[in-house]
C-alpha cells in the first residue's frame, strides 16, 4: 500500500540554539509491503513528544566528538526523525500488532512511521487517561522524574528539594513527587507566568524566576536558609553552581539534563569541588532508559496520584506536523509550559 | 609539671600556596596540673601527620565563607595547630591512659600536646610495624584510601582505575588496592622519579607525569584506550574534567581533594555535564570520618598485604619540630614522594 506522509526533517546540524528554519516539512510517497520475514508496522502518528535532548543528535559529528560521546544515534539530514508517541497501526507485518492496535513507541515527527522490528514499539492500553499522557505524565517524562527523583536523590520526607526548569515536562513532576513525600519543593523556571502556576495550581512552597536573581547562591539562600538537600538539575551551569554552594552535607544533585549547556558549547558547570569534599555531596547523571524496571510501579503509583487528584498533568500541545519546528525550537527559548506535545491526528 | 613546649603556629591566614615564612616556632611554659574532674593527658608528640586539608583551615573566614562552607575548625592565630600524630602519654588525668602509653590521636604539631577529654585520643597497639606506619598507612591516610576506593568507586576485578596525585599519601594506597583487586591501574603524578617509583616499585600498570602532557584529554586516550572506569580525584581542576572526557558509562570519580583547587580560590573543574548525563557519571565527595566504622577491616585487610608484602608503605618523614613548615609547603610543591611525616621525637 502507499501512503502520501509528511515528516520534518533536519537541513542542517545544529550547533547552537535550534532554529525554525533548521528543519523543513518534507512530503514523500510511503511505500508499504508486507513481505515474507519483514515484521514492519505501518503507524499513523497521532501524539509526538517534543524532548529537549533530540537537540544532541542534531549537533554535528565534530562538535559531538569535541564533547567526548556520541550521545544517541545522530540524527541524518533529510530523513525522517525519530521521536516517542502514541499512534494507531495501519498495517502489521508483525504477529503482535494488527490494524486499528492503538500503539505507543518510537515513531516520528512524521504523519506515517514504519516501525522496524527491533525497534521499540509496544500496545498502549490507556487505563482511561487522554492519550498524550501516555506521552508525558505516564511516558518517558513520567520515568525520569520518578526514577530520577526516588532513585538518584533517595529523598526522605521533610529533606529540602530544588527543582530547576521547574514547569518543563519532568520538573513538575519531580517537584509533585517531592511534594507528595512531604518535602519542601523550590522551583525554579523563567517566567511569572510559571512561578505562579507552580505555586498555585501544582502546590510548590516557593518558586522563582531566576532571571530576576542577580546572584544566583544568594538568591538560593533565602529559599533554602536551612540549606538544599536534593536539587533535580535540569539545567546546569550557573543554577549548579549555586545549588551545590548552598547545599547541606550528603546533598545529593540528580543531573537529568543541562539545558542551558545544550545549545552553547562553551557552556560549563564549574562546581565549587571543596565544597564537593567537605559536604560529602553526590552529583549524579542518569538516563531513563536505565530504569525500565521501575515501569510497573511508577505507572501504578502515578496513575493512582492522578485518578485521585493528587497530581496533574501539565501538557502543552501544539496542533500538526507543522507546528514541530516551532514547538522545538520553543522549548529552548522556554515558550512552552509543562510537557511540550504535537497532535499530529485526530485520535 | 612544667615542659617547655615549642609548637609550630600560624602567623597570618594564608589565602594561596603556604610558605614557610607563614609559620613561627613558638616556645612556651607548659603547665599541666591533674585536677579533680579533668580528663586531660599531656602527651609527648612523636610522629605527626603533614596533610594538605590543614590549608584549608588556616584560610582566611572571608575566603571559606567565599567558598560557601566553613569546611573544619579553624586554625586560629599564634595558637598550636592540632594534627594526627602517634605519642607518648607523659601525664595523665584519664582514666584510661598511664604514662609511657603508646597512643594515636589528635595531637599537635608541636613538641607536647594536651589532649582534652572529647578529643581523639586512643591507646596505640603498633601491632609490630614502626609507629609511624599508623599515621599513614595504617591511619587516616590509609582509611581515606580504603573507604573511598571500597565503598564510594565499588570497584570490580579488571576495572580500569585513574588515581592523581598517585605517589601521594593517599594516592599510593588507592592504587596499590586496586592493583590487588585486580584493576588496571593509572597514576599520574609531577615528576619522572614519582613515575618512575609508581611503575617499578608499586606496580602501577602506567603512570605519567601530568606537567609533560600538553593535552590532558588526548594523553589520558592513550594510556586509557577503553576508556576510564574509576577516577579516584586528589586534584580537581584540569585533571577532572579530561577524566570525565575519557569515562566509560557508570563510571564514578571519588572525590578525595582536589590540592589544585585548595591553593588558587579561583580554580574550579568544569567537567562536561552532557558526558555525565549519557555516560550515568557519578562525581562524589567523601570523608574519611565518615568511615570509622570500616576501620577494623580496613586495619585486618592492611596489615595481612603488609606482612605477605603485597603492599608497601611509601614515607616522606622529615626530622624535627622545625621542619614542619617547610614539610607543609613543600607538600603543595610537590616535594613529597609518599606520606609526610615529621619526626618530632625519638621513639
Amino acid at each position: 500500500m502507499e501512503v502520501i506522509n509528511k515528516f520534518v526533517s533536519l537541513k542542517a546540524h545544529i550547533d547552537g540554539s535550534p532554529q525554525e528554519t533548521d528543519f523543513e516539512i518534507v512530503t514523500e510517497t510511503l511505500t508499504f509491503s508486507i513481505v515474507a520475514g519483514s515484521k514492519d508496522v505501518l503507524v499513523k502518528n497521532i501524539y509526538v513528544s517534543i524532548d529537549p535532548y533530540q537537540l544532541n543528535r542534531m549537533k554535528s559529528l565534530s562538535s559531538s566528538q569535541t564533547s567526548g560521546s556520541s550521545y544517541a544515534v545522530g540524527v541524518a539530514l533529510g530523513q525522517a526523525i525519530d521521536a516517542y508517541g502514541v499512534g494507531k497501526v495501519v498495517a502489521s507485518g508483525h504477529p503482535d500488532f494488527e490494524k486499528d492496535d492503538l500503539v505507543i513507541g518510537l515513531i516520528s515527527w512524521g504523519e506515517y512511521s514504519i516501525v522496524k522490528e527491533g525497534s521499540i514499539l509496544n500496545k498502549l492500553n490507556s487505563l482511561g487517561f487522554p492519550y498524550s499522557y501516555h506521552v508525558g505524565i505516564l511516558g518517558f517524562s513520567g520515568l525520569t522524574a520518578y526514577a530520577g527523583f526516588f532513585d538518584i536523590c533517595k529523598p526522605k520526607k521533610g529533606e529540602k528539594v530544588l527543582v530547576s526548569a521547574a514547569s518543563g515536562s519532568v520538573g513538575n513532576l519531580v517537584g509533585q513527587y517531592a511534594k507528595l513525600l512531604g518535602c519542601y519543593v523550590v522551583g525554579c523556571a523563567g517566567s511569572q507566568k510559571k512561578v505562579d502556576l507552580l505555586k498555585n495550581k501544582l502546590g510548590f512552597d516557593e518558586a522563582f524566576n531566576y532571571k530576576e536573581e542577580v546572584d544566583l547562591k544568594a538568591g538560593l539562600k533565602k529559599y533554602f536558609p536551612d540549606g538544599i538537600d536534593i536539587y533535580f538539575d535540569n539545567v546546569g551551569a550557573e543554577m549548579l553552581e549555586a545549588a551545590v554552594g548552598n547545599m547541606n552535607s550528603f546533598g545529593r544533585v540528580a543531573v537529568c539534563g543541562v539545558i542551558s549547556e545544550y545549545t552553547d558549547k562553551g557552556k560549563r558547570a564549574a562546581p565549587d569541588m571543596i565544597d564537593i569534599v567537605y559536604k560529602r555531596i553526590t552529583i549524579r547523571g542518569f538516563l531513563a532508559g536505565d530504569y525500565m524496571s521501575l515501569f510497573p510501579e511508577f505507572i501504578a503509583a502515578t496513575t493512582d496520584h492522578l485518578q485521585t487528584g493528587k497530581m496533574h498533568a501539565l501538557e502543552d500541545i501544539s496542533q500538526g506536523l507543522e507546528s514541530v519546528p516551532s514547538a522545538f525550537a520553543g522549548i529552548f527559548r522556554g515558550d512552552n509550559v509543562g510537557k511540550k506535545i504535537v497532535q499530529i491526528a485526530e485520535e
